[in-house]
């Protein structure tokens, strides 16, 4: 019997376009079959989740030149539709949820987000650990039943995106442990910080490194996210673990969310097969971070604006690639002539 | 008085991002702006025009592992519904026309193409020139008026893709003629010769060129398309002129339509500031046509298929560039804090 690989091969192979003419949608069309088992995958529902918190790590200053409170700011806007990923979603109908992982502010209640508040922003790791074994179990409970919800209503495509003011550092803390990497390659300008606001940025990173003794092959991904948190890396690093023992097709964003990914891929390395790199970010560390998963994202727009913006510009990619393979034409079925099989 | 460049910079700069985080969206939108002189830019009825034509240079036999045939049955494909470009036009809701520029075939009046065949397929230009003086004019006016009348129908934004076995050919020889490149370095593997057939595409295409004295600078535009052809590359290169003329965003696909562009080019160099570049071929070559031309496309997918497919998924992102200027909260409208601008 032919393999489900061989099947989706010679399916590729057989549409009436020159063998690998249409590159890398080739390849996605071919995982996404993998994933699905089928040579007739299909794109149901896609769905973008962005989890927002705060970082207590703000209070050293780093969080130029946006305060802590545009965290809060930002979720109200995504919720009021104004923001680069309400754009993006409704152009290409991908549904979009918010999650208050643990945002330093009240949100009304009567509002349309996911109320999963862990605590009111970490605690600041320059001084102890940010979260507790048991916030962290629960963010990455959480994080899990949303995904749950989420393929229950029809969904087997999801991308993650994140917003929280300072959360570019545990992100470049989380790398500089899992990808070994110095802290210098992986501490980035964030959103914007000028030269000497980078300065203080990486030595109040370098501090907490050595505070949490990070380096140390001995510590846990546990240990590591209890150390430097945040609320919406956990909780999105549960999400994807999930995601993945639903079979779902996973679409990674930038800097933060490949640094969650990276955290969840301790716990379950197969986790790759599901994933999609959607972008390559313009935020230092992310292409390193990317070599290290030895992947190669499909957009290089210079993008780093995080919140799954780049999740969202990949998805019709995706969908292209499946469409190819349902749709096209076979040169048998156009009554083409073929020499190159 | 503030210019139109100004205001489409506060404006982007407005947005609820950090200033420069949508990377390459927030060039176009500002290019999109530009051309239509508006801070409101829209993308409307997007079009692609897929110029298909014969080259008499098939007979060399460098047209392995596709034979001439090919050309035709692909223009049936695509009237059919069974090509890349109409899933991928599908998907994107782009409008689709073809026309016959001069295929060795005859089609059926009563087929929803545009008629416009200016032969059947040009003379081989191994041995002479390969289209007349006449028929050139013939084929950049009658690409001009495609666009016209497309552009009479309400679309603004447009690009080209072709069908046409062996035109790779022509596009080499055109690259080494404007570009100064030799000849290797602009002959690639077309739909997939093998490295003997290469050979034999190479030595058949320096003896044309020494023939039509190619590297020579006083060889015009005009000479040049005549010597090598081909019709749609002619016709495209009319359709881009007008394009231009008539204030559209033109979105340039691969290595075919670049060679177009570049003729076209010669023509009036002022046409770049309105073409985006979709994308980088996955043709050996296209990348020094872009570095010649100074341009950076906006994917990069190791596609290589031609019909305008390229365009086709370029398309939405140009979109999302336009969304989000028009779309997007401003700090201020938001009420969140800014200190970066």
């Amino acid at each position: 019997m032919q393999t489900i690989q061989a099947a989706l091969e010679e399916a590729i192979n057989s549409k009436t376009k020159p063998p690998g003419a249409l590159g890398r949608l080739e390849e996605i069309a071919l995982q996404v079959g993998l994933i699905q088992q089928t040579t007739s995958p299909v794109i149901s529902k896609s769905h973008i989740v962005v989890f927002a918190a705060d970082h207590g790590i703000a209070a050293e200053g780093l969080v130029n030149p946006y305060p802590q409170a545009v965290t809060a700011q930002m979720v109200l806007n995504f919720l009021a539709g104004g923001a680069a990923i309400n754009v993006f979603c409704r152009q290409h109908h991908i549904q979009l949820t918010v999650v208050d992982a643990g945002v330093n502010a009240e949100f009304d209640t009567s509002l349309p987000l996911i109320h999963g508040k862990l605590g009111y922003g970490t605690a600041n790791y320059a001084n102890g650990k940010a979260i507790t074994a048991s916030q962290l179990a629960d963010a990455m409970q959480k994080g899990a039943a949303i995904v749950a919800d989420i393929y229950t209503g029809g969904c087997n495509t999801i991308g993650f995106g994140e917003m929280g003011i300072g959360n570019t550092s545990s992100a470049a803390l989380i790398m500089h442990q899992l990808c070994k990497q110095p802290l210098e390659n992986c501490t980035g300008l964030g959103t914007g910080t000028n030269q000497q606001q980078y300065q203080l940025k990486l030595a109040t990173l370098q501090k907490a490194a050595s505070l949490h003794g990070l380096g140390n092959t001995d510590i846990s991904t546990d240990e590591l996210l209890q150390c430097i948190g945040g609320f919406e890396i956990a909780m999105m690093a549960g999400a994807y673990l999930k995601a993945f023992a639903l079979g779902m097709v996973i679409v990674v964003d930038g800097f933060i969310s490949t640094a969650a990914l990276l955290a969840a891929h301790t716990y379950n390395n197969q986790i790759l097969s599901h994933c999609i790199f959607a972008h390559t970010s313009g935020e230092k560390g992310h292409q390193l971070m990317l070599q290290y998963l030895q992947v190669q994202p499909l957009l290089q727009l210079g993008m780093r604006l995080g919140e799954g913006t780049g999740a969202a510009l990949a998805i019709p990619l995706i969908q292209s690639a499946v469409n190819f393979l349902n749709e096209m034409a076979s040169f048998k079925s156009a009554g083409i002539n073929n020499k190159a099989v």
